[in-house]
């Protein structure tokens, strides 16, 4: 029997190599299309990809993987943990009626461009019908996955395994009590920041951030900085693109957005080469990935003392900035209710995550209809953010997440938050010294231990064990509690 | 029966949709490869292009399309012309065994890098074992396609279907001889045009080459232009993307090379666009590509006419030249002898192509070995050229042909410009006042036609056929070496 199971795992092994190799191509002409692709070439392009996703949805549920995985016995841990990757995938896929599966992928193509359209025009009603066609794809999709089970943690699950809905609510009712009662204090401060002021030429936005980018540790020898509308990264093993944006008159854009997705990116790099071409060779979740993104940008990016060694790089590149380190700080780091997820400071961003997170619940669990969560949408906004909504464009059309199908994706950013904070205690206790480090622009201790924590694994262990045996204690909200408190009542002085 | 003959065929056309999808995503990553990617990326891409390869190859000879085509009837002529590369297609892949086929591929990869060291090193003794080993496994699977026909001639139909050995080597020699005599008389000549001296920018020859390339109808909106150590042109349908080259002291280079790539781009963007996803959506051979990039770049690019509204352009991007309009004429147009193939002048050219193709064919005979190209190389170096070979790197190791396995390419190269030769006398009966257009830089007549009469058919015809139609006469060299003795003549006063 065990030359048997050594075989199906030698078969399995090479199969998925194939697999993740035709996975990064798939990668790299996302990346393409963002970056490089001729406009004209958008509608063949689509059917380039759609022809490489058929090929790796025969991949995905090959019927010789399920007669492998019925045979096979992992080696060692990691065996287990790739048979771990490829079971669930395996399953995924199966379970999904292929007819639904090419229907959720026709539909969610065009509803992008339903929601763009909606979008710009302010549009509600012409966004609505697709947005109801959407949902309830992804409520028949769930079901076949959930098998009986909670329609909304199946969904959840494609992206942040190993957690339920359930509890995310428990940990976001503790986490929003403590971020309203805080965003009130900081917003009633005497003292609040000046923005910075001024235009910044493009050209040394992105020589800084290029800059920035290695000294935070991404190796630009397997990868590439360029534009793109919204920044992103792209790829694994040796090959991981990032992408980011520029605005003249507000180099931070450009600046935490490519330390953002710096973070990801050298979370893909970080990964033990040992583990190139299996399913390890991939971030483990989505909210394990925003826990490296936003430990980049945030906790260690809008530190005080980064700021500071930042503040003179700004200086040495655009000259007078107008204001010192402090005040650099301050203009980094300022609160401000505001109707945008995507720019929302490290106050507000949470309560962002947790109303689309109770709004998609109740979507997907068919308590609120498409045709309503206008309504619900604007009365929690004015809840969490004392501000009504003015426009839709301000509200429910802001972000894309729902036109594609992705259901249960947001929580992830939160939870990404959530692991940060638990890590950044973790790492001030590993390096003591990190503030005088991080005030001379040296990251190597902080990033060479996130990789030895965290980034190495890749998929070895599940989400929240990732965590837990990087921190040495099981990840809670309290950290990033703690942390947002402690450093936003100094900032404001409350 | 014709209600299966039709599903056989859609059932083709599905197959061949998703295929040629697939090929254009291969051409990307070659694409990629050359401009964008990481250094460090490379091993990893082999992999990625590796596992493409593999599905490309099993949907080439999946066993399905050998039952379709037994089924299918061609509903009409272009259904009979996609059947036909069909065939060809399936017929070619499943005769040779896959593991002759894997092992090619491996030995190749290899063999490129071997061959670029020695190169580099001017060791042909460190290619030797390398190509008599490629040249052996091209043997053994032209054998396996040949089915007791000519070796060479089933390597040839890769590149060029519908002609033979025999018939290139009968018609290149009918050109020798014209051609070794206008090159002697040419050189003889008294007056000898100077070249042009100066530095040029790299910002200015990048912008005047994209107008350039616009000019000749090549459309941006579907493509793009990029920068690359050997130019190169890629991708069909609605991304056809072109990459061009900088020397400071040579603007020609960067010039002449967009306007031949453009050319093979025109070429692509050209095909009607109803052949888009089938296998007629791709210029028809070697050849008749190569007649679109020579005729831009020769008869078109580098006439008197053309030059004169290019002299007038460079002045406006760079100032004073030092020369008018005629001396540039002459600066462009200069007959030098010379080692090497890609620097070859118009009269020089299919000198540097006759002796591979009499080489290559003894090679893959078995009348010549490995050991002995040396030798045989460098007598018949000086005996068309008159010089002697000073080192390998400018004599036989100068092509990365032979070590890719790209035996019964090389002759396609002259072909083009016979066809070339062809197109641009029936040109000249369609455009009667086609100089008087080129000297104001007008290309539209003359890139119109050539897209109505050539590019649009894709792989309507067969290759010899195309021409034919387009020419309203059978082709041959007579017109092409008719051009050269006229042009040179008259440039040297000879």
């Amino acid at each position: 029997m065990s030359i048997q199971h050594n075989d199906a795992f030698a078969a399995i092994l090479e199969h998925e190599r194939t697999s993740w190799s035709l996975g990064q191509v798939m990668g790299r002409l996302g990346w393409d299309q963002e970056t490089m692709m001729p406009r004209g070439a958008a509608v063949q392009r689509s059917e380039e990809m759609a022809a490489l996703e058929t090929v790796l949805h025969a991949r995905r549920t090959d019927p010789r993987l399920g007669e492998w995985l019925e045979a096979v016995e992992a080696p060692d841990a990691a065996g287990a943990a790739i048979l771990r990757h490829v079971r669930r995938s395996y399953q995924r896929n199966t379970r999904v009626p292929a007819d639904l599966a090419a229907e959720i992928a026709r539909v969610t193509s065009v509803a992008q461009g339903t929601w763009a359209e909606a979008r710009a025009r302010d549009d509600v009603a012409h966004f609505l019908p697709t947005l109801a066609r959407v949902i309830d794809l992804r409520r028949q999709e769930a079901a076949a996955l959930a098998q009986g089970g909670s329609l909304y943690d199946a969904l959840l699950s494609d992206y942040e395994p190993g957690i339920t809905g359930d509890e995310i609510a428990a940990m976001f009712a503790r986490m929003r009590v403590r971020l309203v009662a805080l965003r009130e204090k900081v917003l009633g401060a005497a003292h609040q920041p000046a923005p910075l002021r001024g235009e910044y030429g493009r050209e040394g936005q992105l020589r800084l951030s290029r800059s920035v980018a290695e000294v935070f540790g991404y190796d630009l020898s397997k990868g590439r900085l360029d534009l793109a509308v919204h920044p992103f990264s792209s790829g694994s093993g040796a090959d991981v693109r990032i992408t980011t944006r520029v605005a003249e008159t507000d180099p931070f854009n450009c600046l935490y957005s490519t330390i953002h997705e710096t973070g990801h990116a050298c979370y893909e790099q970080g990964i033990d080469a040992a583990y190139h071409f299996t399913p390890l060779a991939e971030g483990v979740s989505m909210g394990v990935h925003e826990s490296q993104s936003r430990i980049y940008e945030n906790q260690l990016g809008r530190s005080r003392a980064f700021t500071g060694w930042l503040h003179g790089q700004m200086v040495h590149e655009f000259g007078d900035l107008g204001m010192e380190a402090e005040g650099f700080y301050g203009a980094v780091n300022r609160v401000q209710p505001g109707y945008i997820r995507t720019e929302a400071d490290e106050v507000h961003y949470n309560l962002h995550i947790m109303m689309r997170f109770d709004l998609e619940r109740a979507l997907i669990a068919g308590d609120l209809q498409a045709g309503d969560l206008e309504v619900a949408w604007n009365d929690r906004f004015a809840a969490d953010f004392g501000v009504a909504v003015d426009r839709p464009s301000h509200g429910m059309l802001q972000d894309v997440h729902w036109s594609v199908g992705l259901m249960g994706y947001f929580p992830t950013y939160s939870l990404g938050n959530v692991y940060a904070g638990c890590l950044m205690k973790a790492l001030r206790d590993a390096v003591p010294d990190l503030d005088a480090q991080l005030a001379r622009g040296d990251l190597a201790a902080a990033t060479g231990w996130l990789r030895a924590a965290v980034q190495r694994h890749g998929g070895l262990y599940e989400p929240r064990e990732t965590i837990a045996r990087a921190c040495g204690f099981e990840p809670s909200e309290g950290p990033l509690l703690d942390y947002l408190e402690a450093k936003f009542s100094d900032l404001y002085g409350v």
